[in-house]
């Protein structure tokens, strides 16, 4: 693995991070105190892993297409309206009903920095302007749109958070560990390597290979997560480390262990990316891909 | 006026709940409890407004079409997507951290009923149902998700929720009650009739008089509303009456008294039935329609 896809993730972060502030400023008439805390947790320190995921499928796509500069335009607000639906859901996980969680990347949340009625209003606004942006992506907007509701709803990410709720302090097994991180995070993953083929105007196909792909990505990048909550520092994670197993929160490694649960990560992050090389053609913007994909559950963060 | 839009909407009003019915069991893979909080807000006997809104200028603008009766559908499907919205924002305006409602429409608020995450939860899960509904729905689905998510959203009614809250207990002016009631309830009004007119293929000038029409009528129908919380009773109105003066609320019977406001309500109602009528054929639907936003302002509860 070289590094040659954290340079390109660190350029493109910035160009995510003005592209979030051009769908901000765009909307006009936003109370001033509503588009501060909307602001406060867009502009908090993520990592941007999900409009990463966007741009890498289009680049892979798009590579040596004469308009490739276009739609590396459209690319971009498609991974901004799908770091504001992400960005709403943390919001609102934070949120005292749910996990009670007063750090973020660092950060006092967003009930914390304003207030609890303000917070879910700035996640309930994200999650509007993010169908907004997606509906205005030319010829397959629609099918953005039906993408991004079915992940992010009842049936996707909403639903995996009220399992991880209603799972917390209960006995789970493996497979009820993998429907919650099936539903809460692999969804929202698999639907940002789908809007970088749908960008592209990729067939159906292909999309259906990126969410399957995704699927396992996701999986796996939810694997690490569970681990570093136990062996990483709450300064490296940014957030306070060891919460899940002291809210009982279901994971693998509650139910098979730190070292089984690192095994898991592994084998299903691999299996994602034998997908990934199935689908994609082979040039430097997949390799790059690959390379961040790889970093999904490798990470130490 | 005669009673046929009664006998229209009652009818119409059994199409709307089967419509909902039909999204919410076509959305598999829900967690139970979540679902049912969602059909809890949902078949809580509102008055589904929005729908009828939608169905009404669908069909002044259908009358005597040979595919009106396909189209009738695809409106019932639009006008189920806003009640959706309509009622997550219901079950997160009632949370204790913004209204803290313990009853709506005569029963406990979602939050009440079940527990206050997944009443957020329930409410984030109907916001990306109802844009997964509206991106389905043919040619032109992509502007009704972009009118929705605009009326919706932080410049909408979003960022009137966020007005109304910081308004409490201040000093306001008309000028500031019809601003927040401007975003709060006129937009998802005015986006009810020109999604009708959407489904129907109608030109821009069509839409565009049809969301200045909305914006009389809905203001018109928040002053009603204003002056019912000082008028009418708990049981008539199904929640708490009296509430916006104990908590403070930024409305124009506190501005300017009771006459004034109801007189307020009157002038902007004829104003917004004016210009429906520049808008619409003259035919018997849009007579129906004349009189069902006749009765927005005129109702008792």
């Amino acid at each position: 693995m070289t590094d040659g896809w954290k340079r390109q993730a660190s350029a493109d972060r910035k160009r995510i991070d003005q592209a979030l502030r051009t769908e901000l400023r765009g909307c006009k008439g936003v109370p001033r105190r509503l588009r501060q805390a909307m602001a406060h947790s867009l502009f908090g320190g993520g990592k941007r892993l999900r409009p990463l995921l966007v741009l890498g499928v289009h680049d892979a796509l798009a590579a040596g297409e004469a308009d490739a500069g276009g739609s590396r335009d459209v690319a971009l607000r498609a991974g901004a309206a799908v770091e504001m639906i992400h960005t709403y859901s943390l919001i609102h996980d934070d949120l005292p009903a749910m996990d009670d969680d007063v750090l973020r990347r660092g950060r006092p949340t967003c009930h914390v920095a304003y207030d609890e009625g303000t917070a879910v209003l700035a996640g309930d606004g994200l999650q509007a302007l993010a169908f907004g942006v997606l509906a205005d992506l030319g010829p397959r907007a629609s099918e953005m749109v039906a993408h991004a509701a079915r992940a992010a709803g009842p049936a996707g990410m909403v639903g995996g958070q009220q399992r991880d709720l209603e799972a917390e302090g209960q006995e789970v097994t493996a497979r009820m560990v993998e429907r919650i991180h099936r539903d809460k995070t692999a969804a929202m993953l698999a639907l940002s390597l789908a809007l970088g083929a749908l960008v592209r105007d990729a067939s159906p196909a292909t999309i259906d290979g990126l969410l399957g792909a995704g699927h396992w990505l996701g999986l796996a990048f939810q694997g690490a997560d569970d681990v570093l909550d136990v062996t990483a520092t709450s300064e490296a994670l940014g957030k306070t480390a060891g919460k899940d197993d002291a809210c009982g929160k279901a994971t693998w490694v509650r139910v098979e262990g730190l070292e089984r649960a690192r095994a898991r990560a592994r084998r299903y992050g691999e299996r994602g990316l034998a997908r990934l090389e199935q689908i994609l053609p082979e040039n430097e913007a997949t390799r790059r891909l690959h390379d961040l994909c790889g970093y999904m559950w490798r990470r130490e963060h």
